[in-house]
């Protein structure tokens, strides 16, 4: 049986040995801690919709290995359907949890990314790469594991690459190969939901030239793996998850990004999946940003869902009726379905890869990533404009002085307008979560920055071509070459 | 044989009873009059382009009643395929003629449009228009026939409906019905490529109730019909076209606007495909927009690479490589893709219709009209931005000036750069034409004002289940309704 | 001696009555307690100042009443210049202390909107309000007090005026009048630095009728007033004001933004300055947002300076140069000087009051602040792009983590680049607490929505006058005048 | 009298000597020419007002040379409100002609740069320039000239500096120096109401070095000098100009922009104002720029005054109500206020010289001009959004049509809504004209680039003083160098 369930999951979470931080503690059971509860909370979510048949379709696929129906998270893109799936799965996942469960969500990137990689490698190369990772992904598939995704290296100093850094160890890299395995050393830093996950799905960078080829390397591991210490980083308003009450409104879901320090962590074989092909990080790096940055127009959209619902509701506590925001909410819309079907352009325009995988279109999928790093801005923006004041910072007293016995009923009495005032007080906190608190994902920088998109954009981008149409409509005849630059 | 070719084209046109006019003159031959030969020229293209196996493969497709090879133009949407074919067809003749084959795409997306609403009215009502459409279709396909689609109509006080006007004309209307057909009133308003067309498919506007139901009317029919006047409108620089030279630079395309005024046209039966049914003529309307609002993405795309090859190619002229502007360029492309993208998720997303049509997803539709009626202003600005003052206005002497035998070459030695004056000036004035001038699309209320897009959104975004979605995130119990409007 | 010092400043404080709560604790003395000493710390910069000569400048100005050198926060705007200083002098202390110091500038805004009602009532309504409010300004000055200034009412359900409410108290109103002064009873609510302030200036609302008379008030109060209850609100990350280390690594200013609550309380006459004088309500409030959508230009400028400095800053502790986000930082540029150069515009175009008061002209003023209420979030999102991943949502290991005896060591050798781990842990926290963190100031709401400026801007603009130059140059003879609304 | 009127000033145009040419006809009097004449109609308003005390006040000063009443456009800014005065002139021509007067406003900031930068060169040099100029300024204020300004030079291959072309006369140059005066070479292009004008004041370049010394030159010369070609350039929709009717429904103004061919013409010494000063003739040109580029914002505000008109008007003859669209009308007139109040803005914060002159603050001046380059397109984008399909690209038939004794009847009957069929057509050709047709400005590139704007604002900005605010916030006390490229 191959989709696992709440309890299991759970369990399987409370199993693991304790290695993850925060605040210089550590979390003994992440399921039950605080910081780490409401993140698995949301990623449960997707164990819990399998008993809804409607939800369920949108979660389940069958796997293209064993035929046996396995977590969308799990699978093999293998058509452009299948993206359609993705898109929408997270699109409701960020409207049940209202944020990021990134910790299934990206590793499902980062298998796919691999899949493509691995068959590459041993098409080329005669390695015996993509052999293993089916090994490994049709036991996760039978498992049912969440897997985070591990890319980001910390760089260090960026005007030198890996091997030339003063410390070695500024990108991860294999520091020793054996028989039956690597031993890797570094870190990865900003990954996201790693608390929520039973592995770790680490991918190379890229940008790599032989001298660098210790660091071309991808693998997965248990998230408890010996020498692996994990610490969590704190975002606005985190320790409000630490409070009873209503500052953090929403207990569905919840983010976190680890930094990863792996002090000689020891990989066997069948878990590796690249050691040293530096040729083919940069095309690992590629399958990855793919389908992650179409998909993502999903998740900001699923968020701008949840803008427009909670500004809405907060202007209806406040009095006002929708119909005077028309106009804003129309254009929060258009920002939602603008990620959102970019991303399916992207699908629809990509290609069959040899290996069976789908390859989302680069140059849509870049393209996505500019508006995913630009149009949610508006969409917060817009949200506080609705919702007011008590919305755009979150400029209310807070629970506490909500229960307050000396004061507590002056707050009650001021603060109710066309609903309690706790209700217009959980509306408004919702929106303050969702523009500037504890539940904005950093999808900005998350799987890489804008600047990168553009890269990608005006290397895809042909313009000679474009220029030659204008040449022609033009009706001129002479070439008209590149100028030299200016001479100082 | 179910394609035409350039000869057959140009001389379907030319047998033709001349019932076009401009300037108050009667265009005798709209192949080479210089009012309509390029826009005829343009159109010529999708003819020409058959010989080119990889120009046919965007061009032409199999029609699903015969089986055999037909226009695009001429084919019924079966299929997601099918519109993204659509979509890149469009933007394939916008790279090649620098504007839009009016006359080919809009009468395409009326009969699709009819196609469907043919064969619902046959359902639930049993009548027979589904049939006579698909005996006219065969033909036309066999004809390989151009067909502007004429959807506007005048529509006098906007704040009455058609059968309330003073002057019951300012909508098209059936004033006579008789065994062999009906005769039609009125005129149609704005209407695209009618010079360089064969006949003109005729749609019904929207909002009619049963007072309305003989302005529900639909039908096609040759475009120098008996009673059938045409007037072209007149554009920016449209003279130019008038003159030798190349202050017009581009001679492989351009633009006809129509008025249509119909004194008691009389249509047979045959051709009739609405008469009456006024509670069909908005989902009739609605079939129109969503596959024209989706591809239409595909042109702006196609004049935008227009638009970016002009610009780069007049700052060559100028001396300035591209790299300076490379910021500029991601962002005129990023506003193609947009337009273009958004286009391919609308199909992606549609549905099957039991006609066998497939339908267009409506929200990405109308969100997508929404960005073709701003961010191609954009990309103009930046066009311009890039070529600089000689682009902006055209800021330069006319042709008739280069060719002058007192100063002419002054003009030569002082516009040439790091180009020949001419073909700086030809560079110069095709971002002119294509940005403000007889090149410019009016794209942004072709096929409904985005003022209609905003309430086609605003309609089927369901607002409630965002709210509920808040709600239950904020954990608020309370049913907080949409207020009650302030009492005056 | 009209000027105060640092000493003298932070005595004022301790010596008042203890009235302000947070997390349902009393602050017994705001000057240490850390929810509230950041604010002090930047509100006391002000005075701290008055010993270097180029920043005494900016900050003191003379009395018109005495001729003694001032506090300008305590001077009443008497012609272009003064506004002109105001706006450099928020902008300063924005750049100073990295946000805003309500509690001198809201206070300084409210008194100079009620002098020139004060005098407007003197003269149409032989009151007295005028000499009394010149009385406590002059001791005001002489005592160089901080003052908060106290708009916002809670309003309750916003269909119904004041005095319709089921609950009269939604609006502060006077309860009770007697020989010595009124008894008010009801809220202010998001009140900015009240916690610094030694006094609050009270403001009335405004639309209001007769029946309303009594929600008509305006007085200045010590903050420690019996009678008055203070809760501050919570804002996005405040806890961390609590914590050790660089969490917040700003210790130079901080906002604070509290309810009031009035139970009851008594003004003497001496410092009521309307009561019930509801025809002049609106007018107090045009003379309140007048300068302060003004000079507000000038505070969203200081702290758009930080978030380019910060933000460069991070690059360059990234390894980054900022001449590779040249285009971004002339954009976030010109977005400080718009807000900046349009409260100056408001300044310049205003005009003289017969009191001897500069108004503000309030078209520029109201436009301006419409760009206060978008334009910085655009900084902020440059800013978080510049910034990258960890400045976005400031996802790096706390300040405790920092200091693990455990891993610390990790975190410094990973975060390291081209500065220290924790240099650049503090330039990416400074970009997080300025653009999602405890350093965003209300400004969209603050003063009013903007959908209030968008009102009156389209009430002051003459839209009739600019359709007459048009019909003129169009050579129009006939009228046209505006059509009725469609029927239904 | 230092004030002339209509008639002196049409006899004064009609007294030259034919030098102006256009379509390779010599135009023999400009009054009367279809392709000057509008211009002149414009320019002559500047006269007509005169008589009107409330227009006078805004178009006439005191000389500070004589005391005398002269037109402002022949005036010295000598504070903030020479400036104010200057950007509600600009304002108020363009509200009534709808257009450019350039042949008096750019002459009039040509002759307020050199008399700044022939003081500062007699200062530092010792030349007698400062003298020369009051003398010729005295008597064009006595004449109340006309006076057109020409700044831009060809510059051939953008590469290479005038000196360094191959051929060397890509910028104006002094060829000949006698006794007299100085011979000169050249031309200067794409110069705003030469027509309309009796003198032409020539200013340098800039970015000279010493070997580019003869090209360092500045003089004012006739119109209608010996040796000086005109061309009149062509621009969008300019031969209806030409024509009768309504298809140009502006009669009050319009623009012409000519390129001039300098073929050795003799400038006497008395008008020469920088013969070879290459180190003054950079700042001449920011002499130039600061006051154009802020009040530059006066004539966009002034045609978005009548954007606004016009589209509301056509609205209005459609049958809507300005109503619907006010979202829109507001953000058009925000684009209007704020390149206004930017200009005012540079006059406010600007300094006083040591020649007396007022400087705009180049920051406020150059930010300005960005928004000159950006909002205008937004503001046109709106005017045809509000006014459909007929103005979006003048969509309609042409007034020969109008008047077509076949057909003219239809028109008439089908193009009537809320109004005349005419009025309606002259409505939406107003918002052609002025957005897509004739009537456009070339405010993007006039008076130099954005990308030279962009030049400035980034040279004046202090970065390193916001990074060390931002430092100092962030409580780091290593210093952060700007890191070196990364090496290839």
């Amino acid at each position: 049986m191959a989709l696992s369930n709440y309890e299991g999951y759970i369990a399987s979470l409370k199993s693991m040995r304790p290695n993850i931080y925060k605040f210089d503690e550590l979390i003994t059971d992440v399921t039950t801690h605080p910081a780490t509860r409401y993140t698995i909370e949301g990623h449960s979510k997707s164990f819990r919709l399998y008993d809804d048949p409607k939800e369920r379709e949108i979660l389940v696929t069958n796997s293209h290995l064993t035929g046996e129906p396995v977590s969308r998270y799990l699978s093999i893109i293998r058509g452009p359907e299948d993206m359609y799936a993705n898109s929408r799965m997270k699109r409701r996942m960020f409207q049940l949890t209202g944020t990021c469960t990134g910790g299934r969500c990206v590793g499902w990137n980062a298998l796919n990314a691999m899949f493509v990689a691995t068959y590459d490698m041993d098409e080329k190369l005669g390695t015996e790469y993509h052999k293993r990772f089916l090994d490994w992904l049709k036991d996760a598939q039978s498992r049912d594991i969440t897997i985070a995704g591990a890319l980001t290296d910390p760089k260090g100093d960026r005007t030198k690459p890996p091997s030339q850094q003063e410390d070695p160890d500024m990108s991860l890299r294999i520091v020793e190969r054996n028989n039956d395995g690597i031993v890797v050393r570094g870190a990865k830093v900003m990954i996201c939901g790693v608390a929520a996950s039973n592995e770790i799905f680490v991918l190379p960078g890229s940008g790599y030239k032989e001298e660098d080829k210790d660091y071309a390397v991808s693998f997965v591991i248990p998230r408890d793996m010996e020498n692996l210490t994990i610490v969590e980083t704190r975002r606005p308003s985190d320790t409000r998850e630490q409070e009873e009450g209503f500052d953090i409104p929403n207990k569905e879901g919840g983010i976190t990004q680890a930094y990863l320090f792996f002090e000689n962590v020891f990989v066997p074989n069948e878990r590796v999946f690249m050691a040293g092909e530096y040729q083919f990080s940069l095309k690992a790096v590629m399958n990855f940003i793919g389908p992650y940055r179409a998909a993502i127009g999903g998740c900001v959209a699923g968020q701008g869902d949840i803008k427009i619902g909670a500004a809405v509701l907060t202007a209806r506590t406040n009095g006002l009726q929708s119909r005077i925001f028309s106009d804003r909410i129309i254009r929060m819309q258009i920002n939602n379905e603008t990620t959102y079907g970019m991303g399916i352009a992207a699908a629809a325009l990509g290609k069959k890869h040899p290996s069976g995988a789908w390859l989302c279109d680069q140059l849509m999928s870049n393209v996505n990533k500019i508006h995913v790093a630009t149009l949610p801005y508006e969409t917060s923006r817009l949200a506080q404009d609705i919702a007011g004041g008590i919305g755009e910072t979150g400029c209310m007293p807070s629970y506490k002085d909500f229960k307050s016995t000396k004061y507590g009923h002056l707050i009650e009495k001021y603060m109710k307008a066309n609903s309690s005032a706790q209700a217009r007080a959980r509306a408004a906190r919702l929106v303050e979560w969702a523009t500037i608190g504890a539940g904005v994902p950093g999808c900005m920088h998350g799987g890489g920055s804008p600047d990168g998109a553009k890269l990608v954009i005006r290397s895809i981008t042909d313009i000679e071509e474009k220029v030659e149409f204008a040449r022609k409509l033009a009706g001129i005849s002479e070439q008209i070459p590149e100028p030299e630059p200016r001479k100082k």
